[in-house]
């Protein structure tokens, strides 16, 4: 009972053809199809949903919704109340609303992003098959990421005006949604101002994070590899796709994982994860970086600021 | 709420001075103390709680129980109630009857093996601590194993004769425990026997296997490492050491884990296992391995019978 | 000046659909061309000359020479008189006697091998050309094997009847073609029997190895890969491929090297070999391995005997 | 006969107590000894020679000498008279005058960095002996170099003035001493002017490695990793004792290497670098780079300039 994890992401791509072949050919997600909208729904080889990446176009890049799927319909009944207790309000939307799924959830975060619950979605299948299969698929394209993470959102944080919407999403996604609290940012002289925090539902050190952001956005989508080789080879295919590469391969402070980071034609960046990091569990203490670690928290080898890391984003 | 993971095995040791020097200079796990009877308590060095393995002095090798840890103390009186409903008569242990431990409940598997659940053990933290930790500790020892991943337990199973405890394990794990199912095999004429069984809780493709054997027993401790190049230090430490190795590098079909099987001095069998496979879902489709690929799915590169790895256990 | 590596291995396969499915899908060489002969030629994507890999139809397995690559044509002049210095006649063959290669000098070993020695082969180029490449190519098929590494001979031994070819060789290698010793087993009462010798003239820990055997055939054709990484896809495209493997992913300890050995469907044993070891030069002080650690040379991990890798081979 | 590979590197240090935390405890060299000089020598655990590195404290950092070992004593004569028909005084100096070595020839390269020949040094053996090793030694420190790999050096540049020791170092090496081109960046409007020349005498991509500068000085030192997963320690490493680093992990297009450049307290530059690329012959055909692929040479990931890169040397 309740949310399991990351069900999929909507961004908007303002060349779909451009869109599809970094999707596609750099990442290596499959395409499962498209809509009258123009959309394209696209999955990782080893996710049995039929998408965890909806591609929308539009005419800027951003995000439009995220969407974690819980583990029974009733689950939204109750989550709606338990958002409702806690001053949001938060619409049942019908089947087929979110595409391929059934009924959702739909809500603000006090960040300001759309957040979708949903229970149902239609089943394709590993591509490996749930018989007899083998670890992994032939013909898989560039990166071959094997799914959809999680998603990093900026939100927007001005504490001497009184705004921390990073604290305020955890709170409620702790609160309201069950969420854990893995690791966390604390800034200000009182070392009491959360300004970034890691939550998760799996097992693995994130399923959501919040950034602290002028405006609401998204900082980036994530993808699973296997592990540091799999990182080197995602990073030559990027540089034979000529993708631009916002970080080499280097690992986090946080959650010790192994990134790459980069952006897709439209300029939404995406990360490719690797490593399971620990195993995040209810009862694990919440690790704290101070301020003044801040950088070594994020990119754990240089511990040096790299300023439009955090400025650039969509 | 519920089981959150494997939280110790206490193991039957027959030599403490050579058990020790295996469980820490070997797999690297750090000594957390000792107590009158003579028992010895190891963490892994990513793991927060007082321990996770316990080690008996005692004139045979062999398993005495495994514990899983609940996230409530209030659990434990649930899953007594869920496991009387099941037939299963638990009983509930005061505080540190389960040394270091809270209270805890204690049962037979329908296989015969002693498990206790329990909600509180004395916390100790990470060896890299919870304040901006490094990704891994200096002066580790060995393979350097993260934490105990699951145990494999052998439990008596002679379909002709209607006995299959496999199953009756599977089944009361998944309906009085909440764990849920990621792979089996099925034999029989009819394909309908389940042979095996693979479970989990966390998001890891399992936290406790069922074996098929002749007699109850434990097939295998298992200890996580991080990723394929870890195997190939741990099998070097091994070599060092003059382990006895039942199994060198290889991956399961089931799991997809990269694997390493060998004994301690006293012939328990462990295992270090590397990878985070896949990600466990409650809504995964569950993987079947049928008769004819049962051996691919052991040992996916060989493909091929090694009988003494079915044979021999504790 | 001088002899600088490995030029071809000419095999004997008995279907030649299923050699070139076995050579060109699941070891990734690249088909070259062919000949009236019915032989094929083929090449690994990072070798430059046109084929390291002759396989010749044939109604029996093994190896019908092998030849190693000079600097100099007027190289050839030299070891013809430096063979003939040593008692071995070796003539001198016209141009495309050897496919595809200037005039070449043929030769028994004392093993009873036939040896080549060439300088010139028409070039192709590697996959990745010569003009800003990329670090490898795309469209690789299976374990992409970089290029054939070295060959392991199976020499007459008899050391109580006074025959030792794997001394012969060796001597003959290093006294006459300017190779060096890397590694060698000494056995016998008083160790002074060599075994087992790895000879050198690339800075790699061996371009060829002599083992001890009843008659003269060859143990092995073995094939380079990068790391431990490729060793683990390497296994598992075998797996895929349903390949016969005779030792799963494992260390040598002579060499340091990280193996697989597996039979190509003729039933010649092929290795993937990983990792550049150490680097050998002419001044590196030999390695001596002892009779009871003649196992732990071979296979690190378990330092076991396999009785069928030394008696097995064609 | 000939050059071996480099033999050691000297370089000048501001705080030798600095510099041998940095190169014993992050590079994991072994300190040898030291002289009365406050000169100190340091290997890798790899090497059999007394050092590879010689510290020696000064008020300012960059290198003394670069040396390089030859195959018999005898080839010192024979390169002196090389090195004379090609325009190069070298003078021979007695044994002893470069520590620890024999009779060494002495010279000026083109660039004006001061290179020596040597035939014997003292030799102590590599960590693991060469009865029965093991494949690495117990009780390596930081990130465990195996040896020094090669020197990279700044040479005066400045084709607009006739300026190119770039081309003249290459041709003298190549001509005078029997180095071979791997790879070089042609620039210019008719692509003519060698800008960057790679040579090499072992079968790795390079020995040493000669880049355009304003003034002579050493770029970096680079010592040996076997592969990737040693980058991620060695990088992890490097942040747990707050090295200065440079470039993070990442592959070079020029060798195929996987790198991490960094500083030692000094600030002198330090590479370690990972695997061993490709099988580097004299028959090979050289690799050239386009002024447009430059950085996609240096940085194959990003290729974009990094300008303290070019710009920063001691």
């Amino acid at each position: 009972m309740g949310v399991m994890r990351i069900g999929h992401v909507n961004l908007r791509v303002m060349d779909m053809d451009a869109a599809l072949r970094h999707y596609r050919d750099v990442l290596g997600l499959l395409v499962q199809g498209s809509d009258d909208s123009g959309a394209f729904y696209l999955k990782g080889w080893d996710e049995w949903d039929k998408y965890s990446v909806m591609l929308s176009p539009s005419d800027r890049a951003g995000m439009n919704h995220v969407a974690y799927k819980v583990e029974y319909d009733s689950d939204l009944d109750l989550f709606k109340d338990r958002l409702a207790e806690h001053g949001v309000d938060a619409l049942l939307e019908p089947a087929s609303h979110l595409p391929f799924c059934g009924r959702s959830l739909r809500f603000s975060l006090p960040s300001g992003h759309e957040m979708y619950l949903y229970a149902d979605k239609e089943r394709v299948g590993k591509a490996v098959g749930d018989q007899n299969p083998d670890p992994w698929p032939d013909g898989l394209k560039g990166a071959g990421a094997h799914w959809l993470d999680h998603v990093a959102l900026q939100c927007p944080f001005d504490p001497e005006k009184g705004v921390n919407t990073v604290a305020d999403n955890c709170r409620l996604l702790r609160e309201a949604l069950g969420f854990y609290l893995s690791e966390q940012v604390l800034v200000g002289p009182d070392a009491d101002i959360q300004a970034v925090a890691f939550l998760f539902r799996t097992s693995t050190p994130h399923d959501i994070a919040f950034l602290p952001a002028p405006t609401c956005g998204i900082h980036h989508a994530s993808f699973f590899l296997d592990g540091w080789s799999d990182v080197l080879k995602a990073a030559d295919v990027m540089a034979k796709n000529r993708v631009k590469i916002d970080v080499t391969p280097t690992r986090h402070g946080i959650t010790r994982g192994e990134t790459i980071y980069f952006f897709d034609p439209s300029g939404n960046r995406n990360e490719t994860f690797a490593g399971l990091g620990y195993l995040a569990q209810p009862d694990m203490p919440p690790i704290t970086w101070t301020e003044e670690n801040l950088w070594r928290g994020i990119f754990y080898h240089t511990g040096e600021a790299h300023d439009s890391f955090t400025s650039v984003y969509t």
